[in-house]
């Protein structure tokens, strides 16, 4: 049964699962005691401590373990922000980071730095964006949803040129390699990489000015409170430093499988919008959305033909909107689905997710209604109205794409809509179908989308 | 080898180890996810959450999970004081309260409310610390250094009664038994009942206002950020229920082990205060302490002996002050050992512990210099000073203790020290010495104690 969601959660590493065993029963004390127990734990968590800064490429006392990325992440924003407050309450953060990071930057003056169509920030925008009393910048190594590489290096260059420091959110990439650049804090995340779930990595390079926001612990040099999970801190750094061996030739292997994703699915799929960069982007990671598809409705088919993915739709998420990181990039948002492949996928599973997909989408589309091929034209109106209010992802995108027949070129749909979805979705059907966007407009109720058909 | 220092990190129960392998299998996946795996890892954490809330006797949607007692403490205090930000910003804690709690209370306009000498807090002392604009009272169940228990039923009562939510740090005696009386917010912490690191329990009571300080995170119901711990979490949970099946028969036995230690220490070693409550303490935990002794010496000389133990005197903690309970309690820090037993604790090893003790003490003692009989009295002073300046504890006990003979009854000696533990041991010696404590006065350097020779 193909699991193919490593992005949100990697099965346990062998080498962590070996580690964690040996560790619960060699360190369970209190590494600050000095009794033989808390000695052998001490040992334990700084050979970890070496083996995790090796691998991040920084100082061992540069580094701290963490209960999660999330907690890393707020603590890196709250640290850098308040270590730095003299200087302003401004913090620039890519439209894309994690939303932990987004999270923590509401705190504070935030400018949100947009990206393009593939999700890339531009070093130009992060450097227009920088102001005096900007405290930090924050861009992360590659993203969570659609597998974009950010130019961290050249994020670096112009924030230290500004006298900024920069924190690079690493989750993703940490397997993979170090963060590239002279990055000044690292956000990372064990459990993403094959490690177990609790434990996060936090570096702060010195000369970064840093005041921990949380209240004194004398536990990780102050920077993150609380008695240390040992057994699982070992199991992570050694889990690292395993799936580090391997990198380079399994980063060879998944990309060629992620290639053959990228290119098969559109043709396979018709109305399917592959997202992200085609080259600069994680080995493991591809996203694509159908047209006329469910989200939600996509990842149940799927799970029941034995595949897990996950989804940046509207639908799938608790607040119906759809994922932040498709919004900045102006993709698609519908029947979104994002296959991040567990080291050791093999080409077979992947081909069999191939040859499963074209017909689980079908038969989603035929339950929703999706227009299938160019209907019977009735009388041709100059111009439609569909009312698609109170209707959720994809259905207003669907009822458009079954009428813009009946209109003649030149001639217009307005779609009135209240679902969020739809500001992102009709202008990316307009671009796949070759249809003219003439943009939002206020109506008495939800939003009047208005569609010139152009073909 | 026994390890008797289990109120500082407990070794993992046999229950949380086997419980920890199966959801290291099944339970890895992010339960948020709707496929297959998120559904199993879901399952295991609806399961655990109901076992530990049934221990801590809540409703399961009244609990979360948190990374550790600490952590789940920081949470809570920050979480009651926003959520009662309009009523103000005093909090009020015991003076013995866990430094996790003391340290969150230092944001606030805290009041410490002071304890008797054996630890205990005085439920009218708490209602009159009590103010209109106190937003949260905290608590604790049982003393982590002295085992002492707290009224904390008479104390939520006095609490409710104000309208002032009560926190209950109960991280010491929930292996033991749910905290009594109606508290509105309780924290715990899974590595003291033999659960694994990395979990901690924070129950907040339907009613209670808490407003998450932390940035916006969907997991925990919004209380605890970061992907879930689970295979810990499930580890944890388990290992509660189990040592709760056993705790009344295990008390019973560890109580009279105790009771043992607390009896012979006295007679085996000279000069020793037991200290902390007789009968309103925990089962598992005694801590005493041994003049002219310094506590680092101690601690090493029982880690050769074989035996770990943890120590609340000056020289064992980082910044050399002694225990701030001891401080509160007044009592002796010098040579201090706390002795918490593991369940299954044999008679045999404590036996063995007594055994060792006496010859343990008198060779730290020795080699410290420290008066074993009263010396040759030379000429009578009336008055003396020591210049104890610049020397650490035991050492100016030592020195007091020395000269104390050379006076007639009715004169005095004064020690010059600067060292903090001092303030602390002094008066203590004079208590077990039947010495008159004339108080510290201020000196051009450091403080002279003021000893009046009564016997």
């Amino acid at each position: 049964m193909p699991y193919f969601d490593t992005a949100s959660a990697a099965p346990l590493h062998p080498v962590a699962r070996e580690a964690l065993l040996a560790a619960l029963d060699e360190g369970w004390a209190d590494p600050a005691r000095l009794y033989r127990e808390g000695r052998r734990a001490r040992l334990l968590l700084d050979a970890a401590r070496e083996t995790a800064a090796e691998a991040v490429g920084c100082r061992p006392d540069e580094l701290v373990f963490t209960p999660s990325g999330t907690v890393a992440l707020h603590s890196a924003v709250a640290g850098a922000m308040a270590g730095r407050r003299r200087t302003g309450r401004h913090v620039v953060v890519s439209a894309v980071e994690h939303s932990a990071v987004l999270h923590a930057a509401e705190a504070y003056d935030a400018t949100t730095v947009g990206v393009d169509r593939t999700g890339r920030l531009s070093p130009a925008d992060l450097a227009a964006a920088l102001r005096p009393d900007t405290a930090l910048a924050c861009v992360q190594s590659a993203n969570h949803e659609v597998g974009t590489l950010q130019p961290v290096a050249e994020a670096a260059d112009v924030c230290r040129a500004a006298g900024v420091p920069l924190l690079v959110d690493a989750a993703q990439s940490l397997a993979w390699g170090p963060a590239e650049g002279g990055w000044s804090l690292l956000a990372g995340s064990a459990h993403k990489w094959g490690g177990p779930p609790g434990v996060g990595l936090l570096a702060v390079r010195k000369g970064t000015r840093f005041a921990p926001a949380h209240p004194a612990d004398e536990r990780e040099s102050g920077r993150s409170p609380g008695f240390p999970n040992l057994p699982a801190v070992v199991a992570a750094a050694a889990s690292l430093r395993a799936v580090r061996a391997r990198a380079a030739e399994e980063a060879a292997r998944l990309s060629a499988l992620v290639d053959l994703v990228r290119t098969r699915v559109p043709r396979l799929v018709p109305d399917t919008e592959v997202v992200g960069h085609a080259t600069e982007r994680l080995p493991h990671l591809v996203t694509f959305s159908c047209l006329y598809v469910d989200g939600e409705a996509l990842l149940g088919a799927l799970d029941r033909a034995g595949f897990s993915v996950s989804s940046g739709s509207s639908c799938t998420s608790s607040t119906l909107t759809p994922s932040h990181v498709l919004k900045a990039m102006g993709v698609l948002s519908e029947g979104n689905i994002r296959v991040s492949l567990p080291p050791g996928t093999s080409r077979a599973e992947v081909e069999r997710f191939l040859d499963v997909l074209p017909s689980v989408v079908a038969e989603v589309r035929a339950h929703l209604g999706a227009p299938t091929s160019p209907g019977p034209a009735p009388e041709p109106a100059a111009d439609l109205v569909v009312d698609s209010l109170g209707k959720r992802c994809p259905i207003p995108v669907i009822e458009l794409a079954k009428v813009i027949d009946r209109v003649p070129v030149g001639g217009t749909v307005t779609v009135l809509s209240d679902d969020e979805a739809a500001a992102l979705d009709i202008p990316a059907w307009c671009t796949m179908r070759s249809q003219d966007y003439l943009g939002p407009r206020p109506a008495p109720k939800g939003t009047a989308y208005v569609v010139r058909r152009r073909t």
